[in-house]
């Protein structure tokens, strides 16, 4: 509280701060690890062990940051989740600016790939395992009223007007959708004809 | 080919039909046991075994009819997805006979509830298996170009027009995205919302 700073507490400060940045790297190094891991093995094949071992740390290291697998891999599904909302919302600075296609193929895009993967595997396993079923639940909701939120900026959809929310809410369906559509088979050529055709549909709703 | 029936030929038709019956009575006891086992307890808890005594079936009985655990599970969601689509067909004789609203609400519907879970745990396993990858991407192709089918036919769709053939499959899925996010909450009231919101779209769409 507006305390005099003494030479003892600067020199401690300044070793503190790479400290404190050696511990954020490592966090963030054990989150994408972690992500990687379970859109690759799934639930079953993925323990803070594995994902410690990958990362190029420590067990104890691991389990410092996270004390339990469930705190692990639901932390990394939405570090991971934020960081790709974040980008997306970075690709369009002035929101649609007259291209819903981009956008809505740029949403699409949240739902393919590691991610989606990932995120997947963890729904799927919260759906058979009480530990693990409320942290998930929670966690989806949190995600996609974000997603949500950035898709309605995004499209400069006003959800005053009647049936725009819903319209929102659909075509964020329809993107999960075509993410499980991805799953087995390279979707890429059928997924970029629908989002070209919803692009239009959206178009006509949204004004 | 037009050979005489003998009377020890017709006995022993007579014998072997029952037994037929009781045998495919057997295969839909298993078949429908191996869907309900793998909504509830995901692919790690579905074996043959647990199938089989759930059906009331040995397990000895159950090899007989399926002799891999990847059979047994492949034959049961296409079973069932050819069930449920037959079921859809039959609540409109007619096809959508003006209510386009009640046919989005019925191919939603075949994608909540015991099916699409079931499904869903299949086909997330078979993106890490790969003795059952083959195998559930050639039904989901299968099972998909049918409900296609159903959809075209109950909306009344004319695919040779540009665009419509892109609108049903995306609001096919879409209906798949909705039963994704019904798999840990009770997601009705939110998705009645959409589904109507959607019908109208379809409706000026498809005319």
């Amino acid at each position: 509280m507006g305390g005099v700073t003494t030479v003892g507490d600067r020199a401690d400060r300044a070793d503190r701060v790479p400290k404190q940045d050696r511990s954020r790297a490592t966090r963030q190094r054990l989150l994408e690890a972690a992500v990687a891991c379970l859109a690759e093995h799934g639930w079953a094949g993925s323990t803070v062990s594995v994902v410690a071992e990958r990362a190029g740390v420590s067990r104890g290291a691991a389990q410092h940051h996270f004390p339990t697998r469930e705190d692990l891999f639901t932390a990394a599904v939405e570090y991971v989740a934020e960081e790709r909302s974040t980008a997306l919302r970075a690709l369009f600075p002035q929101g649609a600016a007259g291209d819903r296609r981009a956008v809505v193929s740029g949403l699409v895009d949240l739902y393919t790939g590691p991610l989606f993967r990932a995120a997947l595997h963890l729904w799927v396993a919260a759906s058979n395992e009480e530990q693990l079923r409320p942290r998930v639940t929670e966690l989806e909701a949190r995600v996609g009223r974000e997603t949500h939120r950035i898709a309605v900026d995004l499209l400069g959809a006003d959800e005053s007007r009647p049936g725009v929310r819903e319209t929102v809410q659909g075509l964020l369906d329809m993107a999960r959708g075509l993410g499980l559509a991805n799953l087995l088979t390279d979707d890429a050529a059928r997924r970029d004809r629908v989002v070209t055709q919803w692009a239009l549909l959206l178009e006509e709703t949204l004004g």
